[in-house]
């Protein structure tokens, strides 16, 4: 259900102070984008904890799970740009290429070896800006990975986030580059 | 500006302690629902008032005052029925027909008396339901208006809000209906 | 899935020739709009065609299927004033509420007889204005339903519609009112 | 106005054959996310070629209007990640941060050296996939951009873009990043 709360506030009123009111919300909330960001880096550090203990093919099945609750791909197509990926398989609309880029493994993306493989121990959002468009969300800012030698790598990342029919944000669009070296 | 509010709140990090998250929420609230409900019953009485104090012609321009402000013909159109209206000229989805009703005098509607013009001296509205949909809101309940021999008319009234780039709430659906008389 | 149409255009460039862009577009359109407000009428006789054949029991359960199906109560509320209803069960922004309102037999609504169950043999709603806002749509008009002896009941009637997670629209609101007798 | 189109469509019904409904369309079709794309490229060749022609402070009096007339800084705040911005000023929620990257010249920008000054002659967009979400459309692909010595650069770009309430796509998301170069 797509419903944040369903309350029944008393409405202000002496003459009428039995009425209820019913008040359904589906608005995101900066908390549900907040929830969304933290949820996905958790998963990421999951997927490599599970790849060290329990090797490739249980990453990928929890990559799987992941994939599919997390992100629209049963809504048509994701807008998926990854952080590091390049033609003529730089974008990632669909289902098979998200997973092949996070657990690689898949022939038919000869390139992918597996982002969410390389021992990922720790990640962190920083926003720089989240913007409640009301039936949707858009996060943009920097995320911090860090690997199991300590080595942080910070990506520049956007999300937007809409509300499934149970009321639970998925990502729809997802663009992460790595930041510019030049200055 | 189609903002509700412009945050800049602290993340929640000691090493970033003075990073900053700029947070825009154009969600329309239970509180701007209201507030609008409230603005619409205070327009009714003023043109009620302003036709007894000094006219039709003053009634009229205050009229298209607050049509031109809490609705949404500028869009393209409303989908208003209001309370009173008959064949073939039920619906009112230009700002000419929202005005014929409101303050008459328009030969083009023959039938319209002005609503606004029949004395009222209160207005309450009494929901019971807002749903609240992210970028619109819609109200249903009951409308008590008053009139100056303290005679109560209600009317089931279903609202539904946008808002305009200034952040302002629309009226861009309005039907309204006197309470079934048969039972 | 919440998409109208996946499309693989080719893009206008010969140099690229081979490139192809994926389009997902989720906006209701007019012809569904209007599919969905026939799947209604239709709906209406079929239950009253079931309750004259099978009784009230199977026409109970049709109106169940046709309630679950058409309607967004799963979303947590639907603004739904039907035709007929008085204080102070006017307002059914419950599952139960509606149901009784179409097939009666709740002693929690001792008013409802079951306005679906008598025996309506034809329904045409005829527009006025069909507002398409993207991710909803809202249209307004009279409806016009016939029964056995040939009689025909108009209402007016507004319904609001948004697209469930399979791209199925649903009615979010829903005001109905007998027209004024007064002029 | 809010609006693409205002339909008078006649009934199909021969009954009703001078009956018309009337029809307001804002959502945001795949034509219009093209033009303005087409328009956005248009508007970078032609800052290159006015600070040319006649100097930065031209430049930058038609950047302010593109900007202006382009991006949704009105709303609040747009989520901008231009291509070549680095820590701490990489992200451009604010109109002054967008100016100073198109053109440069603000000391509080001080790694600004004017984007749109380069000297482009050609700008295409190449899409990987265009999501249209009714109040909404979000575009992802390639972006080609020609200097004048005939130097492609291409960029992975997402933009996202609503209507404001004259019915112009603004863009209210904008991320922009060079191509992985490490595979």
């Amino acid at each position: 259900m797509k419903h944040l709360s369903v309350a029944a506030a008393l409405l202000g009123l002496s003459s009428l102070a039995s009425a209820q009111v019913m008040v359904v919300n589906q608005a995101i909330s900066q908390a549900e984008v907040e929830a969304a960001q933290q949820a996905w880096c958790r998963a990421l550090v999951d997927i490599s904890t599970t790849h060290e203990r329990s090797g490739q093919a249980a990453a990928k099945a929890l990559a799987e799970k992941v994939i599919d609750s997390a992100y629209g791909y049963q809504m048509g197509a994701v807008l998926f740009k990854p952080t590091l990926t390049v033609n003529p398989q730089t974008f990632r609309t669909t289902r098979a290429g998200a997973l092949a880029y996070f657990v690689g493994g898949d022939a038919a993306f000869p390139k992918d070896k597996g982002f969410a493989l390389k021992g990922w121990t720790a990640c962190q959002p920083v926003n720089s800006a989240i913007f409640l468009a009301g039936d949707s969300a858009t996060s943009m800012g920097k995320v911090n990975i860090t690997n199991k030698d300590g080595k942080v790598t910070t990506v520049d990342k956007t999300w937007q986030y809409v509300k499934d029919d149970a009321g639970k944000l998925r990502i729809v669009v997802h663009h992460s580059s790595l930041e510019y070296a030049g200055l």
